[in-house]
């Protein structure tokens, strides 16, 4: 049995909406569907969640806001229409919205969470509806209805651990499709609260988990995950399989596929998610593992932003808590830093520029005053570009692959990381050489690139 | 104005000493001597310092010493026969033997240092003795004489900020030679406190720091620093110049140069250190300094027994405080650790194996438990290969010309940090590849090689 998740624009308008229904009645298997908002359906259309957003800063602005739902519900109305559905549910929408208003026009938060979660809400609604007029037994359940708790914090609820098991006894026993809505999650008082944006993979993948399904397949508009950003390389290989670890290294410099976070409740069961493509079901798409037997490079990221925080003191490495009180410092001043790269007699902490904001002054002046170094100096537009790949470390030859192709495109290597992960090596550069840098270690890696 | 150190085999018979003292001599700048005490004559041969150690043994065991203390004076008396000195101190070093013997047989820790610190004080004054003899006027002062206080820690003593004032002062108006005992001070009380072992190199950079010396000249038995381990590779380069920071990298993987803190005070006053061959006294050396103005690799270094503690947990770095978590897990066992490289859901922490000994068990443990990590190994048998030198970082194929030479020579790479020194790269390879990867890297920045 599968759980599947629909991305936004594959339920975008009533052309996604039958694609995904053919999708998911033509497989037995394919039983328990999370659907987002409706998305984009050209390049510069509105999200009908950030129509929602728009109407919940109207009512907090006390302005005109009717135009907004109106606009709301004709987006729904156009689907109903494209879909010719028998029995319209643009006037319960209506009540809903209009009920969430008046009940919580005092309270902003809980007004934009009930409002955000209308977008999926709705659609999971109308797709249910539409589904059961074609004859296809398909039940539409809220998250109050399977007890999907989340913890009461409105825009960044967290689920539950009791609810994996009461989601399994709500839907245990359901027959036909069930649709369900993504992106929130109850309290205990039954008040709606959302995940963080992006947050439908997140009920996807705790659905996927609570009935511990054979796979997750998460639908979006690309067939799978790229070896290389495709803004950067041209048509570059997609990926067929690969590891929740491999994945998160890739996302970490750049790959921004999937939520970090969304997927901990899968990976966890051991649960395989398969990204597929919505417009080319039958594309293989990806597939994330939480091992694959073969080893090799999957894939190059690079990530442009960082800044490294350079210290020398001579005989540092003798100094017993150094690191200690650096990294006090850091959390005193809230700074989360990603890498700490130490040689001997000097420590480098790598970190998102925005981490600096505001605070590099006082950084500064805090290492000098307090840890009186000898030398402290802040290098910026710095990019981090990641190999990732199973079986690097134990490969001889892997470093000199990039080093050597850094050497040919003359780019300067500022950091070279490798040896702390068995499955990446992390290079920093000039943020100049970040496209440059890719277009190399891609061809030295899959031994074709055309610039683009 | 020069201080002139030497160790041990430059005094070690009297051959050696009427050369140290040609060297003295026919430099009017080198004025302010520290000498060791009698070091090997040849490759079997006891050094005074060890025959002292034996004697010390033998009254805490209340054994019977008398021949020792006959064996130690009959070294002395070897030497001021070969010397031909008039007037002799024998009888006089004997009565200090027995006097500290007297004093301190109720207090080890005294007694130790005291009779200790014989070694180079009887040689500095047979010395000093032996060369006014010879119509060159020339002083012996005790540590005592010139106020050079330290802290009250037997075996470990640290200099007292004070002293180099207090030295200046005392040394200032000395006309002549002046020969100093290394290896001591007093504390305020007046007792002998020695320093950690081959500390004359301490007292030599104490004294050209009180007299901010325009060189602190440390002669050895080698001419200089070598490029590269000449165990491993046959006739290496000597380097004619580096920094305090190129040697403390060297230093760190296995160039046994220098005690490492005892370069401080110079490092502090800026003053070079020029390692010099007493043997060999027209050969440059090495000179040390703060700066230099060329640029390139001096140096290839490599030493083993390293143990990688490896950690890998989902979403590790989304967790805040997990790398203060662990310092403190060893800072609880007082393990130290030498590198730290993170990656994005793993850390390694790089550590010298005896750090390990007897707390393998109970930091796993503690690691599994309170840090909840996914994954945990130990990796043992790492050498850790440093490549050295100003300018590493800005220079485009550095890191390709080593990892090439692994790669040609098959030897695997497990861990490369760079980056966080501007003026080194380090390599993590198996103990078993060291030699093979000294001799590869130092050809490939050397250009020439044989095989040892």
């Amino acid at each position: 049995m599968k759980v599947c998740k629909f991305g936004g624009s594959s339920v975008a308008d009533e052309h996604q909406i039958r694609k995904i229904l053919n999708i998911i009645n033509n497989d037995s298997e394919r039983k328990y569907i999370v659907v987002s908002a409706p998305g984009k359906r050209f390049k510069d259309d509105v999200k009908v969640t950030d129509m929602f957003i728009t109407l919940i800063e109207a009512i907090l602005n006390a302005s005109n806001y009717d135009e907004i739902i109106e606009q709301i519900l004709n987006r729904y109305k156009q689907i109903e229409d494209g879909l010719e559905v028998n029995h319209s549910l643009i006037s319960h929408f209506n009540d809903v919205i209009h009920v969430y208003i008046k009940q919580y026009k005092n309270n902003p938060d809980r007004l934009t969470d009930a409002l955000k979660s209308c977008g999926e809400d709705f659609n999971a609604q109308l797709i249910a509806n539409y589904n059961n007029e074609q004859g296809i037994k398909t039940t539409y359940l809220s998250p109050g209805d399977i007890e999907l708790y989340v913890s009461d914090e409105p825009g960044n609820a967290i689920v539950l651990n009791e609810s994996y098991e009461r989601i399994n006894k709500k839907l245990n026993h359901i027959e036909g499709k069930v649709i369900i809505p993504g992106f929130f999650g109850i309290n205990k008082s039954g008040d709606v609260n959302t995940f963080s944006r992006g947050g439908s993979d997140i009920t996807g993948a705790i659905i996927a988990s609570s009935m511990n399904c054979s796979v997750y397949e998460n639908f979006t508009d690309v067939s799978g995950i790229f070896s290389a950003n495709p803004n950067v390389v041209n048509n570059p290989a997609s990926i067929l399989q690969l590891t929740y670890e491999e994945m998160r290294e890739l996302s970490y410099a750049g790959f921004n596929v999937f939520h970090d976070e969304a997927l901990l409740p899968v990976y966890r069961s051991n649960i395989p998610v398969n990204i597929k493509n919505t417009n080319e079901p039958d594309h293989p798409g990806t597939l994330i593992t939480t091992t694959r037997t073969s080893t090799g490079v999957v894939g190059v990221s690079c990530d442009k932003g960082f800044v490294s925080i350079n210290m020398k003191k001579y005989l540092m490495n003798r100094e017993i808590g150094f690191t200690r009180r650096l990294l006090s410092i850091l959390e005193d001043l809230n700074i989360s830093y990603e890498h700490m790269p130490s040689g001997i007699d000097d420590i480098s902490v790598i970190l998102r520029a925005h981490q600096l904001h505001n605070k590099e002054e006082i950084l500064k002046n805090r290492i000098i005053q307090e840890l009186h170094v000898d030398a402290l100096s802040i290098e910026k537009n710095i990019a981090v570009l990641m190999i990732v790949g199973l079986g690097m470390k134990t490969l001889v030859g892997t470093a000199n692959k990039a080093t050597e192709a850094f050497k040919n495109e003359n780019i300067n290597l500022k950091m070279i990381n490798q040896g702390s992960s068995e499955i990446s090596m992390m290079f920093g550069i000039e943020e100049n050489d970040a496209d440059k840098a890719t277009r190399a270690v891609y061809k030295a890696y899959f031994n074709t690139v055309n610039e683009k």
